[in-house]
């Protein structure tokens, strides 16, 4: 299992994303899922979910070159698109790849052709964009009346996001509650655990403002869990008693 | 799509469920999916989810009563079960029966065989109890350590109940944090929606202490959804911003 959220506010872009892996409940293992393509004219990240043999054959494509139709074409990179939306075909294009090879053993063998990725980033001279790209390659972007996209797990932490992320969300802020609902999401699910990774990017910076890996026991994290739960605890009890009367 | 929480505490025991069916999202009705028994020597309420044609009949299977082997036999019902143990198999063992004539049609057709249902109440003399009944009719109980259990779309509505449920929390504490378990989960969640029907048994009252439908407009839920959203805001609002440097 896997949770990753972007989120795409005026100020700029957040991509968080946990690191836990498994196959079965008894092989658990730690896998970076939010990888970061910093380039001199910009930066690209992409997180994902799903098969993970899938996800890292789509990022050898994507990083190496997909096979081009005629030998002598230079293969195209994710380190050579010239904005987000062609980085985003590209992307949609190694899954379709990845599904020519791997597709039908996967469907046979395990009922599925599970992937699910979040592209975001701004190339010089673009727009800071987010996409989310499914199993078929295609993809839908975040625009300002839905401002933040989620891959994997993400009805636990999906409430949080629903009500408190606008489109003028200041940047930390939008940050801040990325991990609210990460957090929410860990507590209840096993499939998703620390470390988490995240990205900040202002818009038109064209370099991350902030790359970091939150680790287990981090004190801000720590502090952000029991203030998130004690808020909670304090919310509901000072709601009044339901006054119904059969 | 469908949510349903049994919460039983020392106190007693707590039931909350929406009213919305779908057979995809241009055919929405509002059918009751908790269902109360209330018998001279105590009360059953069975909540359900899944697919709406296998619920109605194990209703109808429960209520008039499973074919029996000898035609001499008198069929058990819900009405003459002798304790909540004895109910909980009559239950799966009409879960089974619809399987047999449905089953196979269900599966060819849609894929699955989708029903769960929550079983709770007290029977004079014998325990109050809450069981969470699945397709193949077998169950599992609450317990202290686990005082919850839910079935349908479970997720958004976890978190709060993770945090804020334990089994010395109030009886009608626990009703209000269901409701707001209820409530993250409609926002979030098209699938489930108002009314809500609900149900609050003390223990060893053996008659519900109330029985209610919360409709679309109620007062009291609307101030809960409006304060439970401003808690939230003020929240994270306390929270301090990231202090992570690249």
């Amino acid at each position: 299992m896997t949770y990753c959220a972007g989120i795409l506010v005026q100020d700029g872009l957040v991509m968080i994303a946990d690191t836990r892996t498994n196959a079965g409940l008894d092989n658990i293992a730690v896998f970076k899922k939010l990888h970061i393509f910093d380039r001199d004219d910009g930066v690209i990240a992409l997180a994902t979910a799903g098969n993970l043999a899938v996800s890292q054959s789509v990022l050898n494509l994507i990083d190496e070159g997909l096979p081009t139709e005629d030998e002598d074409d230079v293969p195209q990179t994710i380190h050579s698109t010239k904005s987000m939306f062609e980085a985003a075909r590209l992307v949609g294009k190694a899954v379709r790849e990845v599904y020519k090879t791997d597709g039908k053993s996967l469907k046979e063998q395990t009922g599925g052709f599970d992937v699910q990725m979040l592209l975001g980033g701004q190339i010089s001279g673009r727009r800071l964009r987010l996409f989310h790209i499914y199993a078929a390659g295609n993809f839908v972007e975040a625009t300002d009346d839905t401002p933040f996209l989620q891959i994997g797990e993400h009805k636990y932490g999906k409430p949080i996001l629903d009500r408190a992320i606008a489109g003028n969300t200041g940047l930390y802020d939008a940050l801040k509650i990325g991990l609210i609902s990460m957090d929410s999401t860990m507590r209840s699910n096993l499939g998703v655990g620390m470390p988490i990774d995240l990205m900040v990017l202002k818009r038109d910076a064209l370099a991350p403002d902030l790359t970091h890996r939150i680790e287990r026991g981090d004190p801000y994290f720590t502090e952000l869990r029991d203030q998130w739960s004690e808020a909670l605890r304090e919310a509901h009890t000072n709601i009044p008693l339901p006054p119904y009367k059969s």
